[in-house]
């Protein structure tokens, strides 16, 4: 059984972009600039943007981070939103979610211009996703087919099972997994709530991405021998033994399931890791569109 | 075993159409106005548009047939596109594909406003629909689901194979059945040229949508008892006791798999009609998006 080390990986794709930062620098071009907008001061948004501004420090991209009150209108956003689409020295820029209640957060993602959408949220980026033309790729799914490429995992003809049927990890898997690209060309089914049978699904896969926010919902009697699992759940679940009162969770038991598979993420340190840098990745790719 | 029967939908779709139309113009409301642009002179194309516009008139919708030579320029038919975006008396309008070769295709669709583009083809729609936003949907996934729904074929749950990855019909119709939607909600499996054991998975089947276009392909040994057949392909056949020397033919060998299936579209007279049909829905759409 061969950990999927997204902390390594992800450490690697950092110290690669970093040295093609130094090259712009020492050639005198602009840097990879991120604008990072955070709305209120929910304690896990807080922390994901600050992970996010000090990723950007440590390759050496230049970072801004808007720090808005919770009170903020959708008004207000949106002109925030306009001045980063119109601001020639932000090349990409996402908005940190969730939003507070009172603002349309699909009203918010459609104002991004699509050109700086790092996040590849807006519609024209996921449509161009779906039509196998350029776009910027969503940096969850983007992050996991960079970790089996990165692992040699053959996906070609294989069966990949992806649990969980949301817009920014489950449909945009199951769709850049069945295309003809690297750790594509697989036979993809979704499964999700409604699904008649989950466990002969999951039984059939040779490889499973569990994104349905479910702690430890995936057992090993739910998978085959030389399985290799892909975990996006994280939970936190409570844990007297622990300090701080839980422990960190993904939708796959990874006592009972690793034993059979072949290849496993581990939680964490899995798949949360590859979605900065290929946040970070996409940045990159902004400027050199931009240049 | 029930024929689904596209043709007979398909009229009744129209005199829907119709009837709203009727409404409108005894309202002197402005009736939809359905454009399309024909580039040179091949055979299926000048029968599909024609076809289409004769639909149009059929139903009361206004048309204008834009007929251009095979050598016109790519720059001379974005102009055209950019005059029917800004016209605002053409509520929706289509560009007949394919394109003769000297043209960039994927170019040309980008250039229509998404909000004219009733073959929902452009990049914006294609996303909306990914995500499940309000969107023109592509007309013939729209009319497998349209005629799906119309003979109450149960799909919540329900295991799903769909044979093609194609833009137009495979990719949105895996999307669209996995979605929370009429006609959706099923457990859903893409299966393409690269898979390995196809038929275990069309073994297994509760649905499958044939859209690969190979002919007769799909046989009775490689279906279970009591699956829903929706046949998207249409070949012709060499045959000599045809006058006209073939036959029409679908991907789905309807002789051996219509002993064992619970329902079956016929080629022709399945999915073809239901494609034009709901093309017309899609012009009402945009013309009711605008006024």
């Amino acid at each position: 059984m061969i950990i999927l080390d997204g902390k390594k990986v992800s450490n690697d794709i950092k110290d690669e972009i970093a040295a093609q930062v130094a090259i712009m620098k020492s050639k005198g071009e602009k840097v990879p600039h991120l604008a990072a907008v955070l709305v209120g001061t929910d304690g896990a948004s807080m922390t994901y943007v600050g992970a996010k501004v000090k990723a950007c420090e440590r390759i050496g991209f230049e970072s801004t981070l808007i720090d808005l009150p919770e009170e903020t209108t959708e008004q207000e956003l949106l002109s925030h939103i306009h001045n980063l689409n119109n601001n020639d020295d932000i090349d990409g820029f996402i908005v940190q979610l969730p939003l507070p209640k009172h603002i349309d957060e699909q009203k918010v993602l459609m104002a991004v211009d699509p050109d700086k959408d790092v996040d590849g949220f807006h519609p024209t980026n996921v449509g161009r996703m779906t039509l196998d033309l350029p776009s910027f790729l969503p940096a969850t799914p983007f992050g996991i087919l960079e970790l089996l490429e990165r692992y040699n995992v053959e996906t070609s003809g294989k069966h990949v099972v992806v649990m969980g049927r949301s817009h920014i990890v489950g449909r945009p898997m199951s769709i850049l997994m069945s295309q003809k690209r690297n750790a594509g060309n697989a036979t993809v089914t979704v499964v999700h709530s409604r699904t008649q049978n989950l466990a002969e699904f999951t039984r059939d896969a040779d490889i499973i991405v569990a994104a349905i926010g479910i702690s430890e919902f995936l057992k090993g009697d739910m998978v085959k021998d030389g399985v290799v699992i892909i975990d996006v759940g994280i939970t936190r679940v409570p844990d007297d033994t622990k300090k701080r009162g839980y422990r960190l969770a993904g939708d796959v038991d990874f006592e009972s399931v690793s034993k059979k598979a072949s290849f496993i993420t581990p939680v964490p340190g899995g798949v949360g890791p590859m979605t900065i840098a290929m946040l970070l990745k996409n940045t990159l790719l902004a400027r050199e569109m931009r240049s």
